[in-house]
C-alpha cells in the first residue's frame, strides 16, 4: 500500500482528507473531521495529537460509542468476515486467526466476561502482543475498576490509531510506534564476526507448538541483513533465537567433539517493551557462549 | 543388589567365583573360568585384564561364538523377554525398552542388514549410549570391513564386561568406567551462588521429545545436592538443561520487565565422553548469562 | 610453632595454661586466668567466648586499662623494637615494618589525633587489613564518638585474640578467622583447564608500587595447586591477578595475532571479606576473557 | 590543513602538481613528475599506484637513492631539526621526539647496526607503529637479507607515501590507511547500556610510563561520541583500557561491598593490525565482567 503524504492531505479538500482517515478510529469518522478542521499540520505527531485531543474532548457517552464500535477480538465478527480490513489484519497479526477450538472458545469465554463485567468490549492494540500476552492482559484486566477499563480502551484505541496513520502517510516526522529486534554472532575463538551461521527466530507459545517467524544468515559483520523485526511494534511475548554454531564451526574445523558439544545453541526470551530496541547477540566458542540484551 | 568384596572372591573356590563372575562375559563362563585359575587378583583392573587377557587369547572361532551369544539390540529376545537380566537392563538403559513401533522396525531392519552383511549381532555396550547414538553407531559401523566390526564388537564386549564387574565388585581401586554431569549456578547480578534455582536434565532425540531424566535445585552453594549423572557412563547423546532463573529473580526482587527478559534458560549441549566429567555452569543476570564446558 | 591440644590444656595445671595462653590479651593475663577457671573446654569456641565473657564482665576501668595495653600502630614501640612478638608480627602481616618515612609521619599524625581525642590507643587486627584498609579506618573512626570506638577497639581486641588461640591451640572445631582466595583458569577456546598458566597475585596501594605476593601455575585442573591465600584472614585490601595467557595459548598453537590481542590479562578486584571466600576465575580465548566473583 | 580536490590538481598546471604533491615520496620529485604526466586521476587510488608504478619501473639504483634520501628514525638530523615537516610530525606521532637518553643511544646503536650491514637507513612507516613496536622491528629486520630489506623499505615508503596523499588530497574514495577503536559498556547488571563510565586509554611501553592518549565519557548508549581512536592508522603496540565502573555502580546504587569487588576495570590488548577495525567493549556488573575483540 503506498503511502500518502501529509502535505498531500493538508491540500486536500475535506472529502478528500476523510477518504483517507475517515477510518482512522473505528466506525468514527467525526475524530478525522475535528481534525480536519485545524490542518495544515507540518508533523504526523501533531496530527495524531489533534485526533487525540478531539477523543478526549468529546462527552462521554460519544467516547463509549467510540468504543462500542470496535469489534471483539478473535469473536463472531472475525469469523463471519465482518471486521473491517484493518481490523483484520490486526487482529491477524496476533495469531487471532489461527485459532484452535480450545483457544476460540477461551476468548469467547473472556469476551462474554468482559462485556458482562464493563459492557464494552475488550480492546487492546492486538500488533503490540502475541496471542499469548493478549490473553494474559485479558485476565489481568479483567480485575480493573470500569472507569480504568474505559481509560485503557481509550489508551489502546489511541495506540491503534498511531499504527494506523504510521501505515498510511509519509512525512517528515516518525511517530515512534516501531522497536527493532536484531541480533549479532561473534566468533570468540576465532576473535571475528561468525559469517554464515543459520538464525531462526521462532515465537512460543504456553499453548502450542513454537512458530518460525523469521530466518537469516549472519553476513561479514556477524549480523543478519536486516533486524529479525523491524517496521513495527514487537509483539510482547516469549520468542527463542536458535544459532546453528555446530555447522559454523565444522566448516572452520575447529576441534570439536563428536557430536559437537554445542549444536544449535537456543536463547530464550521475553520483549516487554512493543516500541523497545532489543539486541540479542551471542559470543561463542566450541565451548561456551554467552548471550544478554545488549542495544 | 549389595556388592561382593574381591577379597572374598580370591579367598572362595571355583564354584563361588563362578556363581558371582560366571555370566559375567555373556553366555561365556569360560572367561571367568580362565582368571579364575589366576587369582588373587589385588585390583579390580588386574582381574580386568586377566578376563579380556582369556578372550583375546582364544581361538578365533571361539571370540565369534562369544559375539554370536549375544541378543539383538531391541530384537526380538528383548520382545519376548528371552534376554539375561544384564542385557535387558542395559538395553534399557538406553530406552530400548520403550521403543515406538517405527522405531522397532528401524532397528530390525538394521539388525539384519548387520547380520547379513557381518554374520553377528550388532554389539555395543548400551550404558554408554542413547538410543540416537545408538542408531548413529549401526549407520557409521555397518559401512565397516568384516574385520574391524569384530575387533569393534570385542572392545564393545569388553566395556559391556568392565560395566558389570564395576557393579558387583568391591575393591580397593574402581575401573574408570564412570562419567559426571555437574552444575553450578552463580548469580552474577548479585555477586554470590544462586540458592533455590529448580534445574531439569533432560535428553533429547531426534525422533521423540525431549524426556526430564534429572531435576534438581541449587543449593547454597549454587550447586545441585549430588550430580545429574554419577556412578554412571554418560550416554553420548544430546542433552538440554533447564534453568529456572525467571522465578529465582523475582523472589530477590531484582528489576525485572514484565514478562521478565530471561524466565527458563535451556542450554543444549552433548555428551560425547562417556566416562568425562562434564561441568556445565550457568552465570546469570535478569539480563545475560554465559555458560561453557567446564570441569 | 607446633600447636597446642585444647585437652592438654585442659589437663595443665594453672602454670601451664597461663604459659600458653597468658598472652592472648595484650598485657592482661587475667584474661586467661578467669578462662582458666572454667575448665574443661570442649572447643576453641567455647575457650574464647570464656576469655570473651570475662573481659565483658570486667569493670570499665579495667577494659579501658586492657585497651591502654596495646602498642599504637606503626609506632615508637615499632621502631625501637618494644612490642611483643605477636603485636610486631601482626603489624608486620599488614606492612606495617615497611613504612616509608612519609607513611610513618602520616601514621604519627593519625596516632597522636586519636590518642588526643579519645584517650587510648588505636586498635586494629592487623591481619585483617592492608595498609591503606588500616589508614581507612583511621580516618572513619576518628569520626566516631569515645564509646563507639570503646566498643570498637574490644572487638577488635577480642578478633586479634581469636586470630591468636587459633594460631596456637589444635581442637576439634576451628574459630571462623581464615578467609581463601583462589583461582581458577578455563581455555574456553579448547574446552577444557588451562595448564600452566604463570599466575601473579598483587597487593595494589594507593601511595606504592603493586607488591606480589603469591604466584602460582595452573595445574591440570586449571587451579594453583593451593589457594593463593588460605589458613590467614584475607586482609581488605585492592589486588591484581595476572595471568599470563598469551604464552600459555602461543604453547598450544593457537591462532593468535603478532603481538597476541591478549597477553598478560590483569583481574583488579578488591577484599572487603576478611573471613570470606573469594574464587576469582578467568574464562579465556586469545581473543576474550571473563571473570567473576564466585564461590 | 586543509585537502585540495583530486579535480583541482588533474586540472593543475605541472607546477601547482608538483607543489602540492612533489614531496610526497621524500625527495624524489620525480615520482610526482612521472604521475603528473599520467592525470587524469578518477580516484585517490588510480593516483596512488601511478606514483608506486614509477616507483617500481625505477631503475635499482635510483630506487635506492630514493631510500636513502630518508632520515634516520630519531636520528641525528632529527635532533639537529633537519627533517622535512612530515618526517618530523611522522616520527613525533611514535614518540620519538621523547626519548630518554637511553633509548636515544640504543636507536643510535641500531641505526648504525643498520646501516652498516645494509648500506641505507631504516625505514618504517612511523604512524603505524608504536616506539616499542618500532624497536622489535628494528631488531627483527636486522636478521633479514640486504635484498628483502631492500623491498621491504620501498614498502614502507608506500605506506608513507599513502599517508601523505591522504592527508594532502579530498577524493571521491579514500586509500584504506586508517583503523578505529572503539569501545561500548553494557551494564548487564540493568540491562542497559552503561552511561556515564569514564573511559581512559593508555599506550602501555616496555621501558616507561603508561601515557593516557585518550579519555572518554560512555553516553546513553554506552559508547564514547567518537570512537577512541580513528581518522589514522591504529599504532601497533599494547593498550589498557581503564573503566571507572565503582563510581557508575555507586551512582546506580547497586549493592556494592565496601571496598567494591570491581572499581576500575583494567583491560589490556594489544593492536597488530594498524588498518583494523577494533572494538573492545565491556559487559560489567559489580561483580563480573567479561571483554573480547568485537567488530
Amino acid at each position: 500500500m503506498s503511502k500518502v503524504a501529509l502535505a498531500d492531505l493538508n491540500a486536500a479538500d475535506e472529502a478528500g482528507f476523510m477518504a483517507a482517515l475517515g477510518d482512522v478510529y473505528e466506525h468514527a469518522p467525526w475524530v478525522a473531521q475535528a481534525a480536519s478542521r485545524q490542518r495544515p499540520f507540518v508533523t504526523l505527531a501533531a496530527l495524531h495529537n489533534a485526533m487525540m485531543a478531539a477523543v478526549r474532548a468529546a462527552p462521554a457517552d460519544q467516547q463509549v460509542a467510540l468504543i462500542k464500535g470496535h469489534p471483539d477480538l478473535a469473536g463472531k465478527a472475525a469469523r463471519a468476515g465482518a471486521m473491517t480490513v484493518d481490523s483484520k489484519a490486526e487482529q491477524a497479526s496476533a495469531g487471532l486467526d489461527r485459532l484452535s477450538e480450545t483457544e476460540f472458545a477461551q476468548f469467547h469465554r473472556l469476551n462474554n466476561a468482559y462485556r458482562e463485567k464493563f459492557g464494552i468490549p475488550f480492546i487492546i492494540c492486538a500488533r503490540r502482543h502475541s496471542k499469548d500476552s493478549i490473553l494474559q492482559q485479558f485476565e489481568r484486566r479483567l480485575q480493573n475498576s470500569a472507569a480504568a477499563e474505559t481509560k485503557m480502551a481509550l489508551g489502546e484505541i489511541f495506540r491503534i490509531a498511531a499504527l494506523r496513520l504510521d501505515q498510511r502517510l509519509e512525512a517528515a516526522d516518525r511517530l515512534d510506534v516501531h522497536g527493532r529486534l536484531s541480533t549479532h554472532v561473534l566468533d570468540t575463538h576465532s576473535g571475528r564476526p561468525a559469517a554464515g551461521v543459520a538464525i531462526e527466530l521462532l515465537e512460543l507459545s504456553v499453548s502450542g507448538e513454537p512458530r518460525v517467524i523469521a530466518r537469516g544468515m549472519s553476513n561479514r559483520d556477524g549480523r543478519t541483513d536486516a533486524p529479525l523485526i523491524r517496521e513495527r511494534p514487537l509483539p510482547i511475548g516469549r520468542y527463542e533465537l536458535r544459532f546453528h554454531v555446530g555447522d559454523y564451526f565444522a566448516r572452520l574445523k575447529a576441534r570439536q567433539d563428536d557430536p559437537p558439544f554445542l549444536d544449535v545453541v537456543p536463547v530464550r526470551f521475553a520483549i516487554a517493551e512493543p516500541e523497545g530496541h532489543y539486541h540479542v547477540p551471542l559470543l561463542v566458542t566450541p565451548w561456551s557462549y554467552s548471550t544478554y540484551r545488549g542495544s
